[in-house]
């Protein structure tokens, strides 16, 4: 084993239009998604540089077993500094664009500089070559046409990454969007304004053609195909994994009902914790009705996935209008304004796809605007027209593509769910205590997936905590390893569910990882290596401005109580600073 | 000397709509202006306290020797947690409602809780009883004219603070305007916000009756005259105070042809140091206006000041339509907007002050909304437009009023000049370091008068420096302590012309304090305690969620270089943190 891997680094230089390609150093051999984004970004940006401005970098990279075999591996992370926290920031993808940049034999595209200003540019990731193309005249139009343009436009089989109308913007919720297997724009590292990041630098889009050949090398395929197998036959034993389980059957949005029965479904931006009417938006209620009108399910967002969480959400008439509509979706776009009807969830979520905008962001930022007068809890319809103002790039559009705690600045509301800036997740963190740890220590902002304590909290996955326990240093920081280590994995954190409870699956999981780089590492190894990862992304933040006093909640959830339960974020500072302070 | 003084602390509580009176805790006693204001709000709004929520509180202090005799003592400083910059928060203004809520025997005004939401009320200061009267009737109504029927209405001498429609949107720039002698609305604490923290109490105005008799009480009145007798004679003996000198002849604006040539008067959102149009918008070009149309000049702000550096600008046919045009807000609402028509600047002006807007924020404001292609450079009747999105309170208008980081944000620009969230004044640190230094580590965000090296930087006052030399720390450091003693003090930062020259001003500035307060300071303890005041104020900002990272310079003014130097701003991180972290 050992030796060089065959891969490479695209490095696209957007001042000169030049796009070079370089060797693998050693020590990034053994990376791949958010360890090989986070340590590029440490070490090329500097940590005071505007996220807009020249020196900041997006990098994207395939996962380290994304383009093998292995189940549910299509994932990649785009890292940079972020305009909505002013941090590191990695934002995590499935969608088939990770497979073929990796079976391309890209380790990672690091896209830095500026062109002229006001120009576009589209990075043409050829069979044989790679290309710089003039991308003007996709300028101002939605994502869901301009995907449809490209794929006739180009010949071969291709997959998109996208910047939408939200990162012409420069405004700091507009995510990056990939194609989905059917070639829509509905796969998103949504999080953190990475589309503003991508488009500040005159990048709108990058087609990437399917190789005829898979790059990716795995050095030991002994071990991997153990491990492969063992992942496969843990994710297809587990009840919230397996075939006609609960995220097959009923996509994310199984939560909705769970989560709403727990207290903890925000309502009418943090308002109160259930709401009756969320059952209308259900996983369940929404099974129902694809059911009803013919749509598509399951589905999977990403060729190697086996879970299959995803669906085909289906107008009445059975016009597939939108793609899925995932639980955060659902959420952020409903209960969280007020909205309890599926048709304008999908269409509001339509919109999003369509103008570059992280659902979870744009959710809260709509609930925001209610909660400041700008129109009231509820009104579909006006929070419809709210994002014609991003379409047509008003003043009131800017303010709406730049997120919740920039709206809430426009209009004067001091309830403002936000950490480092970001939105918070489906989860209200004062009735589930360990989800909200991990929202104020994440070096990401506030973000479910950073580690995701709902699972021993709510789910009985990986143990059984109770949620209102405020004692959970030590669960949020277990959590924030392994899921870094995932991220840069390349596996959906899906497979976390039976990994956590089937050891094989976790043996597999690792072998998959050792397989493909020819390394025989523990999982006490990758632990650490996990919170190698974390703190080198601490680090970034520190040098940006951050200190321990942002990774606190917002003022209102220390003192406002939540119904049902009537409680408040009762965590305290030194239970917070213990996550990364551990002796 | 000694015992009680015969002061006391209003306590507004705008939740239940009640005044308490409160006995001067002993602690206070010796304290006065900033190092009170700072004081309250350290010990009484938590530093994670949302600047619009409940539990921020704004904070009216008079200085020590405001209300007395003493030349130049008609000031206050507002305090408070500022929506803008995210810390605490002095602003400093000179207005005749100083001497009078100072010789009514108040210490503190204290204004805390929130009453029903939209509800605006008028805190009154009356001869006798002080009362809480609804006041939605002014509500989006501009100040020149909300001031006027104050006057008509209340029968009795009085001086007025006041929240304007900025305020009303709880915008970041929201300052609190006073009256000056004509009872207009040109007297301001303009910078961070706490208009909008008055605002988003439900306080619409103070409006303060004239006692029949002066409460301000003398402990040792012979002490206190000597002093302010060699006060006196320094500030008419010194050649930039004295009557017919540079501040009475020409105004603040005398520095426009200085700063100019010196190649630091920032033109067009901060990207040349100098334009020969410059001279256009001169002190000397203004006074000749002035003259010629008929104008009043000199002219003072506050009743006791003897520098009389203010004016009242005139329109041709000898109309006023503004009250003073300051070099501050000449150069802002100017040539940072590369205008040059001192018509078209004083019509700004007269905007902002009608609004409540700082003019500095303002000028940045509009700066970088033409850098991020609004409107152009130059374009004075845009920028007169953008004013009137403020009045009607659309989604524009409250981007602008919001700042120049937000507008920057609104608008993807990443040449920000901002510091802590607040807006650079009229000197471009790249080629006068000093003001940088201050600049970067004020508690206070970008703030020249902080800590003025400008005095031996350029004007030769108070030593010579050379402005290219990158070691300030000390400068600043010493500068920024007697900066928070004056603040304190209630005294004009002009009278440190004559104290820094004139070893008898000092003493006898010092004098008055000792005077006042029955004590006996020397002039190393005063020292001490501005460093104290600024050591609370720096506790407060940390816990905030302030770090040294915050500190510093925006990223592209260390990259880019200014014209005509050629210079960018190369003082050393370390040199910056060795301000505050002298062995």
């Amino acid at each position: 084993m050992g030796g060089k891997i065959a891969e490479k680094i695209l490095r696209v230089d957007m001042e000169n239009l030049e796009i070079k390609t370089e060797e693998v150093p050693k020590e990034y051999e053994e990376l791949g998604g958010r360890s090989l984004t986070s340590k590029i970004v440490s070490e090329e940006v500097p940590p005071n540089a505007h996220p807009l401005g020249p020196n900041n970098k997006l990098v994207i990279a395939p996962g380290i077993v994304t383009g093998t075999g292995s189940p549910n591996s299509g994932r990649l992370s785009a890292g940079g500094k972020s305009p909505l926290t002013g941090g590191i920031k990695e934002s995590n993808a499935g969608t088939p664009f990770a497979r073929t940049i990796a079976r391309k034999g890209i380790k990672a595209i690091i896209v830095e500089g500026k062109p002229e200003k006001g120009k576009y540019y589209l990075l043409k990731l050829g069979k044989g070559e790679e290309e710089l193309i003039e991308a003007d005249k996709w300028v101002g139009k939605g994502l869901y046409d301009a995907y449809e343009e490209l794929h006739e436009e180009f010949e071969e089989d291709i997959e998109i990454a996208g910047a939408g109308i939200a990162a012409e913007l420069n405004a700091s919720n507009a995510g990056i969007s990939y194609t989905d297997p059917e070639g829509r724009s509905t796969r998103y590292s949504g999080r953190g304004g990475l589309g503003a990041v991508m488009a500040s630098r005159g990048l709108k889009f990058i087609v990437a053609e399917t190789p005829d050949e898979n790059k990716k090398e795995i050095k030991d395929k002994e071990t991997f195909d153990k491990g492969r197998k063992k992942l496969a036959n843990a994710l297809m034993e587990h009840d919230i994994t397996k075939k006609d389980g609960a995220l097959n059957s009923y996509g994310t949005s199984v939560l909705v009902n769970i989560i709403n029965e727990s207290g903890a479904l925000p309502q009418r931006n943090f308002s109160d914790g259930s709401d009756d009417r969320s059952a209308e938006v259900s996983g369940e209620r929404k099974a129902e009705l694809i059911e009803e009108r013919g749509g598509v399910k399951p589905h999977k967002c990403s060729p190697s996935c086996i879970i299959q969480c995803s669906e085909i959400w289906t107008k009445e008439g059975g016009e597939d209008p939108v793609g899925v509509l995932e639980y955060e979706s659902v959420w952020a776009l409903g209960p969280n304004c007020g909205i309890y009807d599926l048709d304008t969830i999908g269409e509001l979520n339509r919109a999003c796809n369509d103008l570059g905008l992280d659902t979870i962001e744009a959710g809260n930022t709509i609930a925001v605007a209610m909660e400041g007068g700008l129109l009231d809890f509820g009104d579909g319809e006006k929070a419809l027209e709210l994002m014609d103002e991003v379409y047509e790039k008003t003043p009131l559009g800017r303010i709406l593509a730049n997120g919740a705690e920039f709206t809430g600045e426009a209009f004067g509301v001091n309830r403002i769910p936000t950490i480092k800036g970001q939105s918070m997740p489906a989860y209200d963190p004062r009735s589930i205590k360990g989800i909200g740890v991990t929202y104020a220590t994440s070096p990401m902002g506030a973000d479910h997936t950073a580690g995701y304590a709902i699972a021993p909290e709510i789910l009985g996955v990986g143990g059984e905590e109770d949620p209102m326990d405020n004692k959970k240093a030590d669960l949020s920081r277990s959590l924030q390893q392994a899921t870094a280590m995932i991220d840069s994995a390349g596996y959906c954190l899906f497979i976390a569910f039976a990994t956590m409870d089937i050891d094989e699956g976790m043996e597999g999981m690792i072998e998959t990882v050792n397989g493909v780089l020819g390394t025989d590492y523990s999982i006490d190894e990758v632990m650490e290596m996990g919170m190698d990862i974390l703190k080198m992304e601490r680090e970034f933040n520190e040098k940006a401005g951050f200190s321990k006093e942002d990774d606190r909640m917002p003022e209102f959830m220390e003192k406002e109580e939540l119904p049902p339960h009537n409680v408040v974020f009762d965590v305290s500072d030194e239970e917070l600073d213990r996550v990364f302070e551990k002796e």
